[in-house]
């Protein structure tokens, strides 16, 4: 496949992330690309989530997706099957990505032609959002299996994200989930974020996401 | 109720954490407490494998429990109703706990008159196998929706660990999810790792894990 390429990046090298994440912002502003940094559980289908998202938007953007993975290259070999440019990006057992990572990234995925570039952070409810990457929005993913506790328990991922998805919600049955109470929860920690159940495998409520999403990348590539 | 607390940990002081973590361990060894380190995903039911763990353990060992969260206390309460000492601990944020923070939980939980000290670290399948807690044993909880790739994905966890529990096989009609592969890359991971496939919902397999463990604590408690 030529869409799909591994790359190992290196520890950043700059003191001030924050910094260098406005930096690589302004870069993306004037590129007219928009960066989405998706973040989740191990496990919560954020690939899946990502695969139903293409389906509906390749054809209205131009996509290209990062797989941030401590090992192996099965996400972005998916991510390839769908048509769009795919890297992966092996972070060297580093269990977050930071700016200076995600630009490493960009530049081996190439922007300029693109309207929209996702990272699929490492799977980790906790130290990727302890870093702004660079990315115009953040975007967390729950599954049902995993709890309608998860906001009370890992606050600073609801707190750092303008959008939450409620994934896997073809299997609500079979679990003790409330959407009551992690509605609630979640914004408790953050009264603004937007929250779309979703089952990214049945295709429920997935129109509503990418909705949200092209509004979003539309009004950052249109602002001046 | 009097068999439950919480603590803020602080930031380890030690260099080295590894002399750290034996200085733990043998500490307990005089003491003949078995300290087992339980870690998982966010969601993979690391309390309610526990709470079953405790109502079949209860009446031979004496069990004390450590919950490790970075906020919040549903844990350790829910741990504190089945009748076993239980302390929360907060860890400010750290996605982790190394041997000196775990040996400020032993000191409040009292580990005298226990057989069995239970930590549950942060829920994060990256971090965390990076330290030695000094625990005698290191168990991870990997469940049915998560996905059979995880070892793939997240080597160190899997190489860490002495024992494998696959949790929530009462929903394996509802994922694809192959208890098969799981195994293969497991086993790819770590040739000695013990796999106990378990519903702590239904019951499922407790006994086979519940039996492992007693006869590890028998051991490390018999052994001079």
């Amino acid at each position: 496949m030529d869409n799909f390429k591994v790359i190992e990046i290196k520890q950043s090298v700059f003191a001030d992330n924050n910094r260098e994440a406005d930096r690589v912002r302004a870069e993306l502003k004037k590129e007219h690309t928009f960066l989405l940094n998706l973040m989740s559980s191990p496990g919560s289908g954020k690939t899946t989530t990502l695969k139903a998202t293409i389906a509906r938007l390749k054809d209205k953007l131009r996509i290209g997706v990062m797989e941030a993975d401590i090992d192996s290259d099965v996400d972005a070999r998916a991510i390839a099957e769908t048509g769009v440019k795919s890297i992966q990006l092996h972070t060297g057992g580093m269990c977050h990505l930071d700016a200076g990572m995600t630009e490493q990234g960009l530049k081996e995925l190439g922007t300029a032609d693109l309207d929209l570039a996702i990272l699929e952070n490492v799977g980790n409810l906790v130290c990727p959002a302890e870093f702004d990457t660079g990315a115009v929005k953040n975007v967390a993913i729950l599954s049902v299996p995993e709890g309608h506790d998860k906001p009370l328990k890992y606050p600073l991922m609801f707190e750092v994200c303008q959008a939450l998805i409620i994934n896997k919600i073809d299997v609500l049955p079979y679990f003790d989930f409330d959407m009551d109470k992690v509605r609630e929860f979640a914004l408790k920690r953050n009264p603004n974020i937007e929250i779309f159940p979703i089952s990214a495998k049945t295709g429920e409520g997935v129109d509503a996401w990418c909705a949200w999403l092209e509004s979003q990348v539309e009004e950052w590539v249109r602002q001046d």
